[in-house]
Formats: C-alpha cells, structure tokens, sequence
C-alpha cells in the first residue's frame, strides 16, 4: 500500500460517495445527465453556538475542480465492479461518457475569509446535473471542514485579544491534509502561525517552535539542557520549564538567561505546558521582572480553547502567547460543520428555470429555491443586514423587507438608498474556466480580520451572540412559501 | 496553488512539529544526534469513556517510515528559514547531515485491529535520538487519529448487534485523507463498507449507495424518480423514502416493488434519513410485509452514534441496516486521542540503557522507563490480564504479580503456569529494514472481531465498562517508583 506518496498522484473524482455515482449513472440512463441545475452549498447553523461563521476553502475547490476528470484507473475500478449475480454495476457506454466528461460549470462563491451567516449560499454550482452531482461530495468535505477551523481559529484569537496565538495540533489532528488543512484555515482565522512545517511550506504560512519536554530529558539536568538549546539558538530561546518543577524551570530559564545577556543576547522567554496556568503564569512573569527580564514573554499551551483563554484572560493570568492545539484543529466542541448541497433549480425541456424546493418537516431544514445573490449592506463601515433574493428579480430600493428563512414574524425594513452595499457571491469558474484568482493567504487573513471589523461585538460574542439579520428579499419568501404549499398539496391529495 | 494532486510528491519529512527540527538541530550542535533512544507511544484513557480500544494505523507508519528522507524542495526550504536578524536558522552543514539522513531505527508495534489499553506501547522506536525525534509528531498524527476510528467503529458495530454498519461520512469527515483514513479504519473497528469510492478504490473496502434526495427532486414526482432508479439498476434498488413524506414514499417504493417482481426482480428495501427513526422504520417494516415484502430491509440513518443505535435497539426498531457518518469519521463526542510518544531510555556513552522517566504533577502523567514488551494472558480463549514487562528482567513465572499504573493499591497476582500467553509488540523495522508485512484489510477486520471475542462484555460495555486488569511487572514498577523518586529529590535539593 502506498498511501503518503502516491495517494493523489491519479484524480480526485473518485472522491465521492457511490450513490453519487449511482445517481450519475441512473440520470444519464434516463436522458437527465446534461440537464441544467442549480445547487446551492450553505449551513443552517454557526458551529460552536455562535454569532458568525468564516469561510474557508475555496482555494481547494478551485484546485479541486480544475483536475476533476476520471483517471484511466478510476475508470478501471468503476468497469470492474460488479453485483451480487456477478453482472457490472456500469455498462461501457456510461464509462466511455465519464472518461470525456470535463468540469464545465459556471461557479460562484464567497471568498475566503468573508464573515457568513446561515441559509446564504456559500458556494453556488450552475451546470450539467451529473456533474453538480458528483462534485457534492468533495465540495462539502473542503467547505464544512476549514470553514469550521476557520471560524474556530477566530474564535481563539478574539479571546485571545490581539495577543500571538500560535496553532500547534498536528499531531492530534484528523489525517495529514485534515492537519494541512487545518493550519492554512487557522492562519486565516487570525492565528499568527503554525507548528506544522509541511503547512509552512506549502502556504507560506510563519512556522514557530522550540524545544519539547524530551530535550530536557535527554541531558542529566534541565540545566545543561536549557545552556545546549541556548548555544544552539542564541537568538531565539524560549524555555520550556515544566518538565520537573515549574518554579525552578524558571529560576534555571533565568540563569541561563543571563548567561545569554553576557553574550549579548536576550532570552525570549518561557514557555507553560501543564499545570495551573494562571498560577504559574504570575509566577514566572513576577520572576521574570524581579529577575531583570521585563521583556521576556510567557507562553502558554496545554488543551487551550476559546473559553479557557477566556477565562484565564478574566483571572488575569500574565501570559503573552497562547499555543492551541487539539481544541482548535479539531474543532473539539463541535468537530463538523454540517454545511449542506441542495438542488435549488432545474432547467426544464423548454429551457426554463424551476425553482426546487425540499419540503421537511423541520421548517429549518427546508431549502431556499431559485438563482440567488447575497446582498451585505454596511453604514458607515457597519454591517446591517444580509438579504438574500433572486438573481432576476427586480427589487424597489426604497421599500426593501427582510424574512427571517425560518421565522417569518421575523422582518426588518431596510432603507437601503443611504447604505453601502456588497455582492457576497463572486464569479469563481464560467464554463469551467477559472476566472478568479485566490489572493495570497496573507490577504485572505486581512480580509477576515477586515471582514470581522464590520460587525458589532455583539455578534462575535462568544456565547449567546446578538444574531446579525439575515433574510429572504419578499419576492424570494413568497416563491419559497408557494413552492413549500404546492409540494405538500401534491403529496398530500 | 496545487493542493489535491501535488501535495505529496515529495517526502512526508516535514510532517513535523517546527520544534522536532529545532530540537534535531540542537541534538546536532551538541553532539547527541546519533545517541541511541527508546521512545514508546501510548495513550493514557480510553476514549468515548470506553473500556477497549482498538488499534489502527499502522500500515500508515510503515509507510511513512519507508519513505522518510529530506527531499530536495524541503532542504531548500529550511535553509531558507532566516532569524529577525536576517541569519539563517539551521547551519549549512547541518542541511547535508539531514540530506543525508535515512530511516535506520527498529521499530516494534502491536498490529492493526488489536485490543489495547491505556499505558502500554502502541509503537516503540529504538534508533538514534534525532531520528526518534523527527518522527515523532507524523507517528502521533496517524496513530491517534486511526485508532480513534477504529475504536469508535467497534462501539458503533458492537451497538449494532451484528447488523451491517455503513460508513458514509465523506461529506463531513476532517480534510481528504482525514476521510480515506476513517473509512479505512471503520472498516478494520467493523463497518461493512463506506460509501466512499476512493477508500475503495485504495483500500479494496465494498462501497455501497443507492441515491439522495436530488434524485428525487430532479423528476416531476417521487414516484417517476423511483421508476426511473428502477430502470438503471433493477437489481439493487434501496428507495430513499422521506423526500416529502415517509409514509407516501413507502407507499411509492412498494408500488415500484410490486413492477420490479412483474420483471423477475426484488427490491431491496427502503431508506429513511430523517424524522423519528424507531417510529418510521415499524410502520415500513409493517407496510412492506403486508404488501409481500418481508425480505425487503429498512435502512436508517441521520446522525446515529453507539448511543443513538443501542436506544434504537432498546425501543424495538424494525432497522436492520445502519448508515453511519459524521458521528463516526469526525468521533463527534471525542475528536482526538489524546496519545503520546515519550522518552523512555537513552544509552549512555558507556553504552548502557538509561531508563528515563517524566516526572509530573498528575501521576497518570508520569511514564514507563525502559525498554518492555506487553504480554496478554488467556486462560480458555478468554484474555485475563496484560502485564507491561522489562524485556530484560528475568520473571518467575510462578509468582508474578502486575501493579496498575496509575494506583499502586491495585495489584494482581497471577498463576501463568497454566495460562497461555501472547506477546502482542511485534518487530516491524529492523535497522531500518521493513520485517513485517502488514495483512490484507480483510485480516486485520478479521483481527479486530476475534481480538474482541476474547473479553468478556463487561469490558464492552459502552458506559461504565468493567476494567480489564493492565499492570506494570514488579520489577518494572520498582524502577519507576526509584527513578521518579530520584528525580523527585534530585529537583527538590
């Protein structure tokens, strides 16, 4: 088995769930397969009981898309499977379609980094409705995860209040590239760098590090050990002094310290990886001063998330730079997005386009129909409302109401002549063809921290958020609502 | 940016924490490099509140380790690294040594699919310091994702009572290979198949699916869409059911049946994906007999877990086949092991084996030194202890006595003269050289479930397991015990 190296070496599109593949099959036995759709990728709920949501991943579905072609192997294992009577799963001529078959949508998405909200479209596939079938899946598994760290990533670095955070959770994270991933996506969420050194390559996002409790245990003393890592790194010591006792971990970081002053050099400072860390904080930092080291920052880890950092924030713990790991990478508390891809329209034989609507007895889970645009609209650098409508619709700017997707006694009233606004989907692809470019990944982490700014701190609160208005433009809540009452007529007489 | 299909060309080497090349650096400034190390890796809880785990990863590692060298691209990328003052991070010199650096350890590992517990080594690496380093963080990646899967997946199968568990997680699951890597190991913990085409592609796991609910929303009505389902695959048809309303949808899907038998085919059965599972699946098992269809099976799924599935059973659902996603390939309620890879002996200049030991404050944080091996007494087929030995301790057999790690109070005695006994670390790499062959997937799935046959069911048990009796050989706990207090004294002095 060759899993690390030759893993991708063939395509991507393999990447799906079978019935994917199922369906794709059965549409093309029925003449359906280049029938015009829409889907709309979009979540139904902010993870971690929040207030907003950050987008991530694009930059994999462009990539995604731009190899989406079945491999002459894939072709080789789809021919070869068979069914319980031994006959094949997929005849030749549907093979042969697949092996021609090349991305040809039109795509359209937020950008990276943009500030989101539930029941809006995050990303939106117009084409053949095989194809919108069987990009669903990969779509989904890029989106729902590095929106969710992105969004986690944030999180910490609000608690963390314009202190260093620093992503340190390869190795509890969920795969190679889910820990790849990750990284880029906690970058862009605003923290300052990662551990991983992969990560750093491949993105350029900053790498940070020292030394792990097994250096100091590889000399006789923590004192020799702490004088090795100085001598190997003048210029850029942080210590970690816990892995004995936390007070003389510090007394020996000081000592060594010196030393490193004589040789004009400064230590950078410690770092705390268990025990009370508001405790030990307070310690070090008092040692630190008294000791003539002002500068020398405390650095912290140990399962760290939004709350703790919170918490510890709260108890005045003095501590500079936060290390988070396993909480951030995997997103512990809610460790997916449950982002979804739902058929929204379908162009019929006379070359019309139906709005599709699934009815459910949750009226949250019932979808939004049609060809959208999301609207933000901003006053004086404010963020105000959301308003989804559709595409083609001709809206009177003076008398513009907002429908809650779920709640309809919940309407806003915007006068939206004296306001700002921002079209949130962009063009991604046009027939297939890219025609965006993704910015670098240090402009993608501006446009989140900008992004951010827009909105009041009541929404980035993080438990029990004031919620940011959202809604459906009328004329797009009355086709939903009729759309919902003939579905159910229908199944119902 | 080219993420899917280059990502990996290279080597996996930089799949590392920043501090592994910071430290290897370090090792090599001062002369320790090539010092000979033991480092075992374990895990200190069960997860999910558990009282077994299982196992996974392993082929990962080999792989890994067969293909662990700096590739060109990482060399030029670390000697580019530079300080604040501009100076480059790693010596020259030190860029050839890692050039020329190959994977030369032994490597001993309990294989894929076994029954483990918390303290014993899941992976030992005996080789030179640097290279027990560097490996480290890659080592913990794939370990603690791996055996979180497979362990959850046993839960959910044990829940399952023997009916078929389906992987579907794809769409949820953390990153690309984050998804390949969790159908691979639910297949080992006891899934039947994923729906994920490339794991089965890659993997050789039975993919299964049928169609979504587009399926149905892309026809004029639910029951054309079942027709049409029908006409592509007349042999293998399971009916999404609850589109618009379950019991309509049952209805269509027996109407669609009773055509297919006209045909000389059966349908397979049904499936429902939302709503109140346990009342749904007894009105279509209701529905489908009276309408002649007793073999036809009823397929559930939305969101189960172990629990979900075990309240399921208790209320009498008529489920005979359980789709599994996000829950399972994310470990929902617990999205990481928390395993760890520790120091455990150094050889001294004078060529002996140092023990080594991390002290700490919490005692289940304290480590086993030396160099063990971990036997597993059965007594009739039915396993009675493990015992974590010295390899080199000479063990009266009729007088053992093992001590539980983190509780001195608790020991047992054992009489092994009449029990058998297996050795359950095996030597994967020796001086580098692959020794092992990992076994087929279908063996290692077949390790899991005889593995599991040999405890009782207390230790099964999803909540409030009984506590399978895992303890330190009394020489091994005698040495612990000195070395901790020596450090302990050797601080406090």
């Amino acid at each position: 088995m060759k899993i690390t190296k030759d893993l991708y070496q063939g395509s991507l599109a393999l990447l799906t769930d079978f019935y994917q593949l199922t369906m794709a099959y059965a549409y093309w036995k029925s003449g359906k397969a280049e029938q015009e759709a829409i889907f709309n990728l979009f979540f139904r709920k902010h993870p971690f009981h929040g207030g907003f949501t950050i987008a991530a991943g694009l930059a994999y579905v462009i990539d995604f898309c731009n190899n989406f072609y079945f491999h002459e192997d894939d072709l080789e294992y789809l021919s070869g499977m068979t069914n319980s009577d031994g006959s094949v799963v997929f005849e030749e001529a549907f093979i042969k379609y697949l092996k021609k078959m090349r991305f040809s949508c039109d795509l359209e998405a937020v950008e990276e980094g943009t500030v989101i909200f539930p029941h809006t479209p995050m990303v939106k596939v117009k084409g053949p409705l095989i194809q919108c079938q069987l990009l669903e899946t990969a779509l989904l598994n890029i989106i729902n995860f590095q929106t969710l760290i992105a969004t986690k990533s944030a999180r910490v670095s609000l608690a963390a209040k314009g202190d260093s955070v620093l992503e340190f959770g390869l190795r509890r994270a969920q795969g190679i590239d889910g820990a790849l991933a990750a990284s880029r996506a906690s970058y862009i969420g605003g923290c300052a760098a990662t551990s991983n050194v992969m990560a750093g390559k491949l993105f350029g996002i900053p790498v940070s590090g020292t030394h792990a409790h097994s250096w100091i245990m590889s000399f006789d003393s923590e004192i020799d050990a702490f004088h090795a890592y100085a001598d190997a790194f003048p210029g850029k010591c942080i210590f970690l002094v816990d892995t004995y006792d936390t007070e003389t971990g510090i007394k020996h970081a000081i000592e060594v310290g010196k030393v490193l002053r004589t040789k004009g050099k400064e230590m950078l400072g410690v770092r705390i990886d268990s025990g009370d860390l508001a405790y030990f904080s307070n310690i070090a930092r008092q040692m630190l001063d008294e000791a003539g080291f002002p500068d020398a920052k405390v650095v912290a880890s140990n399962d760290l998330d939004e709350h703790i950092i919170s918490s510890l924030k709260f108890q005045e713990a003095s501590i500079d730079t936060w290390g988070v790991g396993t909480k951030l990478v995997t997103a512990y508390d809610q460790p997916a997005l449950g982002a979804v891809y739902k058929l929204a329209a379908l162009k019929s034989d006379a070359g019309l386009w139906e709005p599709k609507v699934k009815v459910s007895q949750q009226s949250i889970k019932i979808n939004v129909p049609g060809d959208h645009q999301v609207k933000r609209f901003l006053k004086h650098g404010k963020a105000m409302a959301d308003m989804l409508y559709l595409k083609d619709s001709d809206i009177e700017k003076s008398k513009i109401t907002i429908i809650d997707p779920t709640d309809p006694t919940k309407r806003k009233k915007l006068n939206v002549e004296d306001l700002e606004e921002v079209n949130l989907l962009k063009q991604i692809f046009l027939g297939g063809k890219q025609v965006y470019i993704s910015p670098s990944i240090k402009e993608i982490k501006e446009n989140t921290k900008t992004g951010l700014s827009y909105f009041d701190k009541a929404h980035k609160r993080l438990i029990n958020p004031h919620i940011y208005p959202v809604g459906l433009e009328e004329q797009l809540y009355k086709l939903r609502t009729d759309l919902v009452f003939k579905m159910k007529n229908y199944e119902h007489e």
